[in-house]
């Protein structure tokens, strides 16, 4: 269902159980890029009406779960601050093609592959995490993030045909895996 | 109500009537930065739960009014398109003060100045444009420009007293009377 062709190895729940704090915080920031990254897509494709109304209710929802990290770093003592981010981000973004209309179906792509390695995680958060709190914080995220990376996905398809669409995701996904597997050096929700 | 320590002159009006569909895509282009500043202020100030809120409502109907302004674009056979803006928004926002909390004192009167003058000039086309749809939008848009005026500065008022608020509302309100003063030579919004 998520289109992802590696699993995150066990090391990367074994950091994260150690570096929390640092964990909540960049995960806020990942919030924080997902509302951007809906509302850019909205003011690039605004003349196609059926992507505007997916991607508002992306936005609303992406800002609400960065109000609700933020409240939840700031319930715990901790605060939001400056941190310096996982290279998956911007090694996603160079793979994403210049022309329109491969442009956009890139963009939705992406966005899609990010949602769908999110959705992972977080899973593995929800079963791993012993704090019962942020056990059940993890485990209500994780529905939307599926829900997103469908959305994304026939987002894409508004711009080609469905098949050109799920060779392009095929593809993608086998890049997107190759930047998992080789990993970030630092606790990151996408490191 | 509006704060506004000048009118705008009638040229405007006759401006904008002769260049009516600029006028739309730079007002489009205006609820766009408007739904960006409402969303960056809730990154910067995230930690002030009271601010959170009404923020975001305004992100949400800012994007909202981006989407009516593009629809009716379209129908009437126009494309949103670049636009070199007005000068009135960075004129403006060069006088926001550099350090907190001033700086968030600042920010939020600013967009309050730019809705209150969008109020006002949404009132004149609503008056002013033969078209009735064309007049019944602007008439719509009105009320809510009002109501984000009043929520700026409400949200100016979580970062300083409220005499200091309204002693600096009214040093950059006679500030944004003259930039309106001056005017801009190309048909805008706030040209």
């Amino acid at each position: 269902m998520l289109n992802l062709k590696t699993s995150t190895p066990p090391w990367w729940a074994e950091r994260v159980e150690a570096h929390l704090e640092e964990i909540l915080v960049d995960h806020a920031h990942c919030e924080k890029k997902a509302a951007g990254t809906a509302m850019n897509l909205i003011f690039a494709y605004v003349d196609k009406s059926a992507v505007v109304r997916p991607l508002k209710e992306i936005v609303e929802e992406e800002l609400s779960h960065f109000v609700l990290v933020t409240d939840l770093i700031a319930s715990r003592g901790m605060r939001f601050r400056k941190l310096p981010p996982s290279q998956y981000g911007p090694r996603l973004h160079e793979l994403i093609r210049k022309q329109e209309p491969a442009r956009a179906v890139d963009r939705m792509l992406v966005a899609a592959l990010i949602e769908a390695r999110s959705c992972e995680r977080f899973a593995l958060l929800r079963d791993r995490i012993a704090d019962p709190d942020l056990s059940a914080f993890y485990g209500g995220l994780f529905e939307s993030e599926a829900r997103h990376h469908g959305t994304y996905v026939s987002l894409a398809a508004q711009f080609a045909p469905a098949e050109e669409v799920h060779a392009r995701l095929d593809e993608l996904a086998a890049q997107e895996a190759a930047i998992i597997d080789q990993g970030d050096p630092r606790p990151r929700v996408h490191g």
